[in-house]
């Protein structure tokens, strides 16, 4: 459909929104730290300002992957940005060192990496006794200072949470994903060998060559750091290679989101995605600094999400109350289209992502309208956009603000 | 699906009527020239027949092509018939010849054509200067009376608006696809000399060495008419070959549509349609007089969209009024299965065709009924048939009228 979609493109001047409230969708909470009522978090939130606007928006339900299918972060946005995440799947690599904020580009392969524990060529900790976070982004950056090139190729790392980091490849110039074709040296039990690297591809034989030399590397280096003293390695992965956001809707986009993983996420479909910190608030006005510059912009809110994983029902209702209270600014920046909706559900009840379809409207000014009440999950059930897949939000947001010609005549 | 289709059909004696309210779907009206009241078109016009008709048959609402996709005529139209608009897309040239009237046959390669200016080899005006319509009607008939075969090629000739023409090349046997695989003559810009016809396949030979013959000769008749001294041609097309709708379905099918560009499609899928003028009455008339002569009855009913299209909401409505008002005539052929429905939406507020779902019932023995209280936008998102692609539809008239067998056992 995206290709339907290209040669239906044309340009106007029009500004479209994109709020992503992570894990938006919720379910009636029924733990034991409250009454049971019946509501989800958005029918307990007090959000006047979307309630108000989902009457006069065309609202719905999308369906981020599949029926019953949970998306993790990545498919969840892919599919919001248009991109089948059936179609485009993201490295765990890739995801794991956009995540810790690396960039990927296409000259790129990379890896998820954990400290391990070796003894005699026999790994008897995969973990390395889960070592401080603190302790071991030390350590990466002492791995970062020694290993800055092994043949030409650089090597980027980004430390993570205890014994996990992520390594960029970066070679001169760009990689086929077949160069990703190398297997995991994590023999995925303790008391066992590593495994050595083999190419499954004849363009990965470089890959391989290189990453084993940088395994050796590693254990030089750590040799009396037991038992952080290995690095067992996962997950070689290149850029998925999808059209860009320019490419594919001909919008310059603009993604404003405080955690690395959402930027580099809008980095991998060439959104410009600075490096940004700040409250919802500032979220916003950065927006309206920029809003000349760029016609679409994804503004990311994390905190439904957060609260909603740590089975926090008050609070996530409490994050969408926050959320709605800036949406006046928003709207005073008159989008000529504004969506609003998450990646996916992350019910409070359910203490982690969901595959419940998410509600979503979408305010532009050729809608019906007067169809919900309110939003929620329960009113987008009756609204006019149906319950769609999340690729659908795209086209019709493109279509909402003037920049789809007719199909056929 | 239509192969599925296809192999579950079975014969009886059913009628299935299809009453196609051009550009049906429509939104609230915002304009100046009247209170804004939050209703549609359907939702404005009194109709108690269609009313009363919904609510004891199933509802919903159809998408033409898919999410924020504008349809054309073309692609509506081959929705609503079961065929797939991405899949059998209909070529410029067919599309402009079927809309002038012409027939196109699985034996012919269509082009559209606009007389031009040129100059020592140089195209000045692509419109030759937008001549009028009758003059240029005068002179189309002239060249059919001059150019009637090119080496053994018929041409045939249908005259348009102002500069535009278009010309149907019939072969003595079927052509295949490739056979249109020439370019435009039309350089797209003044200034310039014409394109030379270049085959892109080999099938395609002929038709280029034929049609550039053509040009040579439409340029000798013409070479005192300045300004319309030549002929630029587009669109090489042939007949989109699907498979027509006895071969789909087992129904003969007719269909009675007073505007020459849905007769031309309805004949590009084998329906009859005979070259019928007249009111909307005369329309079920002429139904009524060839009931037992078919299966499956397409009536085209255009002002919907005309005024939808000139953003006149008051006299859209009263055009739904007026088939309201004759629908009782048709009630009384007692057809099996009656679909009533537009082939795309033209909110008057839009001046346009849109990409908005389009209102359906379908009234038949077989439904559940009593979900809504209306014929609308609004009322048929609350249906038994939800929001559904317009392919569905004929394989719903199918089986409301016994005329598909179980799948599987």
């Amino acid at each position: 459909m995206q290709s339907v979609i290209k040669g239906l493109l044309q340009k106007n001047s029009s500004k479209i929104v994109m709020l992503v409230m992570d894990g938006l969708g919720g379910l009636p909470y029924r733990g034991p730290d409250g009454p049971f009522t019946g509501k989800t978090e958005l029918e307990a939130a007090q959000a006047p300002n979307m309630d108000k606007l989902s009457s006069v928006s065309a609202c719905g339900m999308h369906i981020p992957v599949g029926a019953g299918i949970t998306p993790g972060s990545g498919p969840g946005h892919l599919g919001l940005f248009g991109y089948d995440p059936l179609k485009w799947e993201i490295g765990r690599g890739v995801l794991e060192a956009v995540g810790l904020g690396l960039d990927v580009k296409k000259t790129d392969v990379a890896i998820r990496c954990n400290y391990a524990t070796i003894e005699s060529n026999v790994i008897t900790d995969r973990r390395a006794g889960r070592p401080s976070t603190d302790k071991m982004r030390k350590v990466t950056e002492r791995l970062q200072k020694e290993i800055q090139d092994i043949d030409g190729v650089r090597f980027i790392f980004g430390p993570g949470m205890e014994h996990r980091f992520a390594v960029v490849m970066r070679f001169p110039d760009a990689v086929p994903p077949e160069a990703a074709m190398v297997n995991d040296s994590d023999p995925q039990m303790e008391g066992k060998a590593p495994l050595p690297l083999i190419p499954k591809h004849p363009k990965a034989e470089k890959t391989a060559a290189v990453a084993s030399k940088f395994i050796n590397k590693v254990e030089e280096i750590l040799r009396d750091e037991h038992p952080q003293n290995y690095a067992l390695v996962r997950g070689f992965s290149t850029h998925p290679r999808m059209p860009s956001f320019l490419e594919a809707y001909g919008l310059r986009a603009l993604a404003i989101a405080s955690y690395p993983m959402y930027r580099g996420l809008a980095r991998l479909i060439g959104m410009e995605a600075p490096d940004f910190e700040g409250s919802f608030e500032e979220e916003i006005e950065y927006m309206k600094d920029n809003w000349s510059s760029y016609d679409f912009f994804f503004i990311h809110f994390k905190k439904t999400d957060s609260f909603g994983e740590d089975g926090n029902f008050a609070e996530k209702a409490r994050k969408i109350e926050e959320a709605d209270k800036a949406l006046p600014s928003i709207l005073a920046l008159k989008p000529d289209a504004l969506i609003i909706t998450g990646d996916h559900s992350t019910p409070a009840v359910m203490k982690g992502h969901s595959w419940h379809p998410v509600p979503v409207m979408l305010h532009a000014p050729y809608v019906l309208g007067g169809v919900t009440e309110s939003f929620s999950e329960r009113q987008c059930l009756k609204g006019e956009l149906g319950i769609i897949p999340s690729t659908a939000l795209m086209p019709l947001a493109l279509a909402n603000t003037g920049r789809l010609k007719k199909f056929g005549s």
